[in-house]
């Protein structure tokens, strides 16, 4: 697929494109041109090109983009075929709502909910029972997750990626707000729920003396 | 404050400007060089006095910044020492979270939670009454409130959010995986979780392809 090279900004955008694509098969239309989709999609249709030929291209010149195809490779280039697990550490509001949070259409189901505190663990939370994180690494070890997704105060933060690398975690959700330095072939993907805040604040204190850019729409 | 041209991406560092120097404020740190705190945020010091430098500037040639006026002078220039309002629109999970989530720190308050589902209008969340969605206009006409946090579903999040800015609301913080299609004069800051798991996913899935560039810290 030639995807070594391919660009954070390229990476950025799949996420979009699949939401689209999937909105146009609800519709139930089958097939779509670069110019209807950039129009769609608020972007030039050369961008769509360019992006889609980092993945070898999906069109045929003059025919469009066959819409099932392109949104289910687009899905699998992003992984969301293989069925993948996480783990939510931090039973707390945030952490108990993304646990009750439906991601099977991207392919994700939550595996397991850990927490340290006496009288949250053993409660349930969408049908799953909150352990003690004491027992993270067993569980990492007798079960297959991809993903665990921190969801507790920042001064636990560190410490508990840490652990969950040794016992062998890859991936990690940050919702904690940190920067956690962690190896580098740990991937760190942080949602800054504040600091998201804080740019909306920003700009909308400051409307007007600049012209929003369209990048807007592609943060999160 | 020369504050009309200043670019995006200097904006989205800010927030995490102000957070690095609550940090060091909490460590008692009063002064710091430049070159020490690009150590710290890993970011080069030129890049931090660039940054700085599209407000004014706040530092003194081989003294360094004094920590608590950088810190307080980002935090006016985010407008968080403004004392802000949201209203939550939709009071499911998500909606639950934030509501119960203490913005405080950085000058938000939730000032009301919204539905329109029967058997969640009148419960309360985080002390604060589920008012019925159809009430929100009278409701923004009496109390003052900068931002609206759209927590909905995407079926709704369009006509909701057209709802809210014809009744005044400028900013929209938006996390119903949906472009929204407003005036330009709104702004909107997009938290779309389904699309941050799926970068996750991709670039654990080709990991080792390329090397994680850092804007991976800088995002959400």
């Amino acid at each position: 697929m030639g995807s070594k090279t391919i660009s954070s900004a390229v990476i950025k955008r799949l996420p979009r494109y699949y939401r689209y694509l999937g909105d146009l098969l609800e519709n139930g239309i089958e097939r779509i041109s670069s110019k209807e989709l950039s129009i769609r999609m608020k972007v030039t249709a050369s961008q769509i090109r360019q992006d889609l030929n980092n993945f070898g291209g999906f069109g045929q010149q003059g025919y469009g983009y066959q819409v099932r195809y392109l949104h289910d490779e687009i899905g699998k280039i992003l992984g969301l075929d293989a069925k993948q697990s996480m783990i939510i550490i931090g039973a707390g509001n945030l952490g108990t709502a993304l646990a009750k949070y439906d991601f099977s259409h991207i392919g994700f189901r939550v595996a397991g909910i850990f927490d340290v505190r006496a009288d949250v663990i053993g409660t349930e939370i969408g049908g799953i029972r909150v352990s003690s994180f004491d027992t993270v690494e067993v569980f990492l070890k007798e079960h297959d997750v991809q993903v665990a997704v921190l969801t507790i105060p920042r001064s636990n933060a560190h410490e508990a990626a840490e652990r969950l690398v040794k016992a062998g975690i890859g991936a990690i959700w940050n919702f904690a707000p940190i920067d956690l330095q962690l190896d580098s072939n740990i991937v760190v993907k942080n949602v800054h729920l504040d600091e998201s805040l804080m740019t909306l604040s920003y700009n909308n204190m400051h409307k007007g003396q600049e012209r929003l850019s369209y990048s807007s729409y592609m943060d999160g």
